[in-house]
């Protein structure tokens, strides 16, 4: 908790600031809508300050985390937005995971407080509490008795007098690793409230707008709407998870403007809907099939028209937008407050046309993964976010995503990713599947040798595939040898490098080991 | 100057971050235009960083206050951008200001630079360079020779290693005092930024938007949407003053698509281009005259459609936007970054409906006044800033102003305060005592009319005071027009100016009713 000697109070806008803003200058509007329950801006911010004051009687301070074990509900805006006020750090975390992924995140996160739900969830959540891996207080938000969140809620509602800082953590969000054990983001107010904004911008939200949550809000991509028609002191209308006739009647009953609603989805809505009984012309979304386009209202705001980009969860959300950028061919450009930068793994800044990792700087980049000090020096050293990721600047300044940074091949004074020629090599109309590894080279340090599964009925010969290379990536990033297999070795859904390079003599990698590839 | 350890580069969002983004995200895009120079970001960037090793090399380091005594052109962005990367204060100064009223405000800003120009200004800027109120280098942006500008750019054009935070004042902007003299607002790089992010927000623009800056850039109305337009990364187009059949060649030839223009303009480019030589379709534009609004484009973006709200140069221009509120009768809601509050005399909260004074905060209210503690102190009691304006929050939460603590006559853009007319007044050796009131005009929105007492035995005609005041203060806010009284009315112990409007035909005054209140 920081305390008020340390915030500058004339010039501050948290996220709590966003809250009591509305709730004064638009108070009678509609902040939230969850089953029964609506809660005008006025009404959220007092139940706000009931559940703020009840966390600081129950010794909950700066920097504590409060996980949300639960499914949408109007209480996880009221858990983030209590935590803005007190200082604290809102977690909602992934309510499909085993009770294992569970109780990993329990113990990494050490809440203060575990708000979790028994419908859906109960027997996944009650067997983590009983193992007892923290001090946490578990109260169960859909629970009516002495232990469920409303008995929690003070009698207080006034507001709680405490001065956070914006720039401190009020959100944290694990994000799925591809190796190892995930790790939470640490996001600022600033962050949440910029990105909001930007995202209002992009998205064409108001005021006037009303968003649908259906998607999973511990996932930055739906998370990032939610905030933009916070910001926007629009509607919230929650709903536990995706079921396609409850979406549609929330539509339609609610007049929703945005939901985040994936292809399945709307197939299922077509079949339901043939007959019109429900009224989704509300919803302003992409167009898709006939039966659906004619259903909805086309959404023609900048990211209607181009909803694409980069990003990742450790910058809230989207860093770049297709919005911003020419019309085809790349990943588009960041807003004006993210700065964008290509660095090879010395650090040195690379020109245009050559591959490196992404870095960025600016307001909504993380203040780091909770609890992992080494990661976090690497990951913000020389002051720039890195990404882990490989990107490109184009000669008109637009950013292409490579793909995630895996291992580092090193030939001569060259670094060479080996996703860029695995695609390179999965251009080819003979190849199904492709996956590059280095082996040690006396001289040049490392070769590259190319491991790769050909089509049924497809022949190519190892000629072909390096000649295939050279005419489109820079020679020296070629293969120098090709084995052909039958598939590649998998460990989960990614390709088994370790695998590849003990059967194949990988090896010699710069750094070895170094690497760790997160993102989402 | 800012060390670079107390800056957080990680999350920095400065002016000058907001120029290395474009030239690295948008390098080809032109950035500005102004006469035969066309610069794109990538070409501004350097020019800027030559103006900025120039100013570092002259001694020029934090805090130090760099004076532009000139018109509207691309040098003044490059000062404004090289003070953002050097961590001085820019500030454009009112050109059409007399000699004296020039020198207060060289004596009072001290600055280490000033950027002078010889047309149209230079008998006056001459003049006070010549009486030597500061230590100031004098550089004339409009001169070839070795003291000129383009001579006093460094060959240098790297990126100079300064770190500024974004907390740190970037420009400085005159206000027109109510009482003796103005005071120089300082504002910092975020809320520069901030601003221009929301201003493009409510005027749609986008990279593809080009302004003409044709109204006065020491006026913070015309200054929000050139930065609207900087940090979105579109074009500004600069001329030296509003000149109607250059503004049309200027919209018809770069493809303008806003400006700022005012109704006497408008209906002189109505009558000069009733032949339809000039395409100003590109113009997106508030309707008016049905000749008018056939030229151009109305303008149907959030504020082209409710152009008005509640403002002053202390938050960087609007506070509060109509465009965020109800419909009709009030001056809107402010945006989410800005709290807002109505405040008694003795820091007491007021409650809706209660009339009171305007406080703020938020990232775009000033850092202070230059050189004036306790006026500062006076003004941001408590952690807000106190307007010195007068409102009400109505029971939806939108804002209705007031007006100023004291009367404001409009004439045209410009906002003349009586006592500044009455203190010229008085100070002519005839004049016991003045009053100055504001009397409806239909081109000008008010002309200033000056209530006077002579002195016993002494004699002066209206003519006389008139050219008083002509070589006193700005030509606009002279009276138009004089009367001789015995006594002015009083109300205890002030002046009674209703009185005065009564028995002088005073009246219109912005807030009473305006449409469109916007004050500096």
């Amino acid at each position: 908790m920081t305390g008020p000697g340390s915030v500058d109070l004339l010039h501050q806008h948290s996220l709590a600031d966003v809250l009591r803003g509305h709730a004064g200058s638009r108070p009678g509007d509609t902040a939230a809508v969850c089953g029964d329950v609506r809660l005008s801006y006025a009404a959220l911010d007092e139940r706000v300050n009931r559940l703020a004051h009840a966390l600081l009687a129950a010794g909950t301070g700066g920097g504590d985390r409060l996980l949300w074990v639960g499914q949408n509900c109007h209480r996880l805006l009221e858990g983030l937005l209590a935590a803005a006020k007190v200082g604290a750090v809102f977690c909602p975390v992934n309510w499909r995971q085993s009770a294992d992924e569970l109780a990993f995140v329990v113990e990494d996160a050490d809440p203060a407080v575990v708000f979790w739900q028994e419908a859906e969830i109960g027997p996944v959540a009650r067997e983590v509490r009983d193992r007892g891996l923290s001090k946490a207080r578990w109260i169960q938000h859909d629970g009516e008795d002495e232990g469920g969140y409303e008995a929690f809620l003070s009698d207080d509602a006034t507001e709680p007098a405490v001065a956070v800082a914006e720039t401190e953590a009020v959100l944290m969000m694990y994000t799925a690793a591809f190796t190892g054990s995930p790790n939470g983001a640490l996001l600022s107010h600033r962050a949440l409230v910029t990105q909001g904004a930007f995202v209002a911008q992009m998205m064409g939200i108001t005021a006037d707008y009303t968003y649908l949550n259906c998607g999973p809000l511990f996932h930055v991509a739906t998370f990032m709407t939610t905030l933009g028609t916070l910001v926007s002191g629009g509607t919230n209308v929650f709903t536990p998870r995706v079921d396609a006739e409850e979406l549609c009647r929330l539509i339609d009953g609610e007049r929703c403007t945005g939901a985040f609603v994936m292809p399945p989805t709307m197939d299922q809505i077509i079949e339901l809907n043939t007959d019109g009984r429900f009224d989704l012309k509300s919803l302003r979304t992409f167009p898709g099939k006939p039966e659906w386009t004619a259903m909805v209202t086309v959404d023609d705001s900048p990211w209607g028209r181009k909803p694409a980009g980069y990003g990742q969860t450790e910058v809230m959300g989207m860093g770049t937008f297709n919005a911003l950028g020419p019309s085809l061919g790349t990943h588009g450009r960041p807003p004006a407050f993210l700065r964008i930068g290509i660095m090879d793994p010395d650090g040195t800044v690379l020109g245009p046309g050559e591959t490196g990792e992404i870095v960025v700087r600016g307001p909504t980049v993380m203040n780091g993964y909770h609890n992992r000090p080494e990661l976090n020096a690497e990951r913000q050293a020389g002051g720039w976010h890195h990404t882990n990721d490989l990107g490109r600047l184009e000669e008109d300044g637009s950013l292409s995503f490579v793909g995630p940074r895996t291992r580092l091949i090193k030939s001569a004074a060259e670094n060479i990713y080996p996703i860029e020629v695995e695609n390179c090599l999965k251009a080819h109309p003979a190849v199904a599947d492709a996956a590059v590894i280095g082996v040690p080279d006396p001289t040049w340090t490392q070769n590259v040798k190319a491991v790769v599964v050909l089509r049924a009925g497809q022949s190519a010969t190892a000629e072909d595939l390096v000649e295939h290379c050279r005419e489109r990536i820079a020679s020296y990033k070629k293969p120098k040898s090709v084995e052909f297999v039958d598939e590649l070795p998998k460990a989960g859904w990614a390709v088994d490098y370790d695998a590849l390079d003990a059967r194949f003599g990988g090896g010699g990698y710069p750094g070895a080991g170094a690497f760790h590839v997160e993102k989402d």
